[in-house]
Protein backbone atom coordinates (compact mmCIF):
# COMPACT_ATOMS: atom_id res chain seq x y z
CA UNK A 1 0.00 0.00 0.00
CA UNK A 2 1.03 3.70 -0.34
CA UNK A 3 -0.17 6.04 2.06
CA UNK A 4 0.83 9.58 2.54
CA UNK A 5 1.33 10.57 6.17
CA UNK A 6 1.09 14.14 7.13
CA UNK A 7 4.16 15.24 10.33
CA UNK A 8 4.15 17.94 12.20
CA UNK A 9 7.04 19.46 14.40
CA UNK A 10 7.09 22.29 16.35
CA UNK A 11 8.87 23.30 19.36
CA UNK A 12 8.30 21.90 22.51
CA UNK A 13 7.11 24.19 25.31
CA UNK A 14 9.92 27.03 26.20
CA UNK A 15 11.58 26.85 23.54
CA UNK A 16 12.29 30.37 22.20
CA UNK A 17 10.33 30.18 18.38
CA UNK A 18 11.94 33.44 16.67
CA UNK A 19 9.59 33.06 13.76
CA UNK A 20 6.69 32.89 15.52
CA UNK A 21 7.72 36.47 17.48
CA UNK A 22 8.80 38.42 14.45
CA UNK A 23 5.34 36.87 12.79
CA UNK A 24 3.33 38.25 15.98
CA UNK A 25 5.22 41.33 15.63
CA UNK A 26 4.22 41.81 12.08
CA UNK A 27 0.72 40.71 11.91
CA UNK A 28 0.31 43.36 15.15
CA UNK A 29 2.60 46.52 12.90
CA UNK A 30 -0.21 45.21 10.19
CA UNK A 31 -2.91 46.36 12.86
CA UNK A 32 -4.04 42.44 13.80
CA UNK A 33 -4.67 43.76 17.45
CA UNK A 34 -7.07 40.33 17.92
CA UNK A 35 -3.99 38.20 17.34
CA UNK A 36 -2.13 37.90 20.53
CA UNK A 37 0.19 34.80 20.00
CA UNK A 38 1.84 32.61 17.26
CA UNK A 39 3.57 29.88 17.44
CA UNK A 40 5.31 28.16 13.90
CA UNK A 41 5.82 24.80 12.89
CA UNK A 42 6.77 22.77 10.13
CA UNK A 43 4.89 20.19 8.12
CA UNK A 44 6.00 17.48 5.90
CA UNK A 45 3.80 15.10 3.79
CA UNK A 46 5.72 11.95 3.22
CA UNK A 47 4.64 9.68 0.69
CA UNK A 48 5.34 5.84 1.75
CA UNK A 49 5.11 2.50 0.40
CA UNK A 50 4.38 -0.28 2.77
CA UNK A 51 3.02 -3.41 3.68
CA UNK A 52 0.76 -2.18 6.39
CA UNK A 53 -0.63 0.61 8.05
CA UNK A 54 1.32 0.00 10.88
CA UNK A 55 4.85 -0.33 8.96
CA UNK A 56 3.71 3.49 7.39
CA UNK A 57 4.00 4.72 11.06
CA UNK A 58 6.94 2.91 12.21
CA UNK A 59 8.48 4.62 9.13
CA UNK A 60 7.24 7.92 9.68
CA UNK A 61 8.30 7.44 13.28
CA UNK A 62 12.02 6.65 12.17
CA UNK A 63 12.43 9.64 9.67
CA UNK A 64 10.63 11.65 12.46
CA UNK A 65 13.74 10.36 15.40
CA UNK A 66 16.48 10.56 12.14
CA UNK A 67 16.06 13.44 10.12
CA UNK A 68 12.91 16.06 10.54
CA UNK A 69 12.64 16.43 14.27
CA UNK A 70 15.70 17.42 17.14
CA UNK A 71 14.60 15.02 19.97
CA UNK A 72 15.99 18.11 22.19
CA UNK A 73 13.69 20.88 21.56
CA UNK A 74 10.90 19.56 18.96
CA UNK A 75 7.56 17.60 19.06
CA UNK A 76 6.65 16.18 16.32
CA UNK A 77 3.17 14.41 15.80
CA UNK A 78 2.13 11.80 12.86
CA UNK A 79 -1.36 11.19 11.36
CA UNK A 80 -2.54 9.28 7.99
CA UNK A 81 -4.07 11.16 5.54
CA UNK A 82 -5.13 8.37 2.77
CA UNK A 83 -3.27 5.28 2.07
CA UNK A 84 -4.11 3.19 -1.59
CA UNK A 85 -3.54 -0.42 -1.98
CA UNK B 1 -13.26 34.45 23.02
CA UNK B 2 -10.41 33.39 22.76
CA UNK B 3 -9.54 30.99 20.22
CA UNK B 4 -6.12 28.46 19.10
CA UNK B 5 -6.35 28.36 15.04
CA UNK B 6 -3.95 26.32 12.86
CA UNK B 7 -3.23 27.43 9.57
CA UNK B 8 -1.40 25.34 7.34
CA UNK B 9 0.92 27.25 4.13
CA UNK B 10 2.11 24.83 1.29
CA UNK B 11 2.98 25.24 -2.43
CA UNK B 12 0.91 24.84 -4.93
CA UNK B 13 1.20 21.88 -7.37
CA UNK B 14 3.52 22.47 -9.88
CA UNK B 15 5.88 25.05 -7.62
CA UNK B 16 9.47 23.51 -6.88
CA UNK B 17 9.89 22.69 -3.45
CA UNK B 18 13.39 22.62 -2.86
CA UNK B 19 13.24 21.57 0.58
CA UNK B 20 10.92 18.54 0.05
CA UNK B 21 13.56 17.49 -2.69
CA UNK B 22 16.02 17.82 -0.10
CA UNK B 23 14.39 16.25 2.55
CA UNK B 24 13.78 13.24 0.48
CA UNK B 25 17.39 12.88 -0.61
CA UNK B 26 18.19 12.54 2.80
CA UNK B 27 15.63 9.84 4.00
CA UNK B 28 16.73 8.04 1.06
CA UNK B 29 20.78 8.41 1.64
CA UNK B 30 19.51 7.37 5.17
CA UNK B 31 18.05 3.93 4.10
CA UNK B 32 14.71 4.96 3.82
CA UNK B 33 13.73 3.12 0.23
CA UNK B 34 9.75 3.33 0.98
CA UNK B 35 9.49 7.02 1.06
CA UNK B 36 8.88 7.91 -2.25
CA UNK B 37 7.82 11.63 -2.23
CA UNK B 38 8.21 14.48 0.48
CA UNK B 39 6.56 17.63 0.03
CA UNK B 40 7.05 20.27 3.23
CA UNK B 41 4.69 23.48 4.10
CA UNK B 42 4.47 25.71 7.33
CA UNK B 43 2.26 25.24 9.99
CA UNK B 44 1.08 28.66 12.16
CA UNK B 45 -0.31 28.77 15.30
CA UNK B 46 -2.45 31.72 15.93
CA UNK B 47 -4.16 33.02 19.19
CA UNK B 48 -7.18 35.36 18.44
CA UNK B 49 -9.26 37.13 20.50
CA UNK B 50 -12.75 38.11 19.08
CA UNK B 51 -16.44 37.95 19.64
CA UNK B 52 -17.32 35.01 17.54
CA UNK B 53 -15.81 32.30 16.06
CA UNK B 54 -17.02 33.50 12.91
CA UNK B 55 -14.55 36.64 13.59
CA UNK B 56 -11.99 34.74 14.40
CA UNK B 57 -11.70 32.56 11.31
CA UNK B 58 -12.18 36.14 9.18
CA UNK B 59 -9.06 37.50 11.19
CA UNK B 60 -7.31 34.37 10.26
CA UNK B 61 -8.04 34.63 6.75
CA UNK B 62 -6.64 37.96 6.22
CA UNK B 63 -3.73 37.63 8.27
CA UNK B 64 -2.85 34.43 5.67
CA UNK B 65 -3.45 36.55 2.85
CA UNK B 66 -1.30 39.20 4.18
CA UNK B 67 1.48 38.08 5.63
CA UNK B 68 1.60 34.56 5.87
CA UNK B 69 1.27 33.07 2.91
CA UNK B 70 1.75 34.27 -0.39
CA UNK B 71 -0.78 33.97 -2.70
CA UNK B 72 1.06 33.61 -6.36
CA UNK B 73 2.41 29.82 -4.78
CA UNK B 74 0.91 29.21 -1.70
CA UNK B 75 -2.27 27.49 -0.72
CA UNK B 76 -3.46 27.66 2.84
CA UNK B 77 -5.96 25.88 5.27
CA UNK B 78 -7.41 27.38 8.71
CA UNK B 79 -8.86 25.43 11.06
CA UNK B 80 -10.13 26.46 14.57
CA UNK B 81 -8.59 23.55 17.33
CA UNK B 82 -10.01 25.39 20.82
CA UNK B 83 -11.58 28.21 21.78
CA UNK B 84 -12.41 29.65 25.61
CA UNK B 85 -14.88 32.45 26.72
Amino acid sequence: MKCIVRVEVRLKKGFHDPEGVTALSCLRDLGFKQIVDVKSGKVYYLTIEAQTKEDVLKIAEQACTKLLSNPVKDEYNISIIECTE
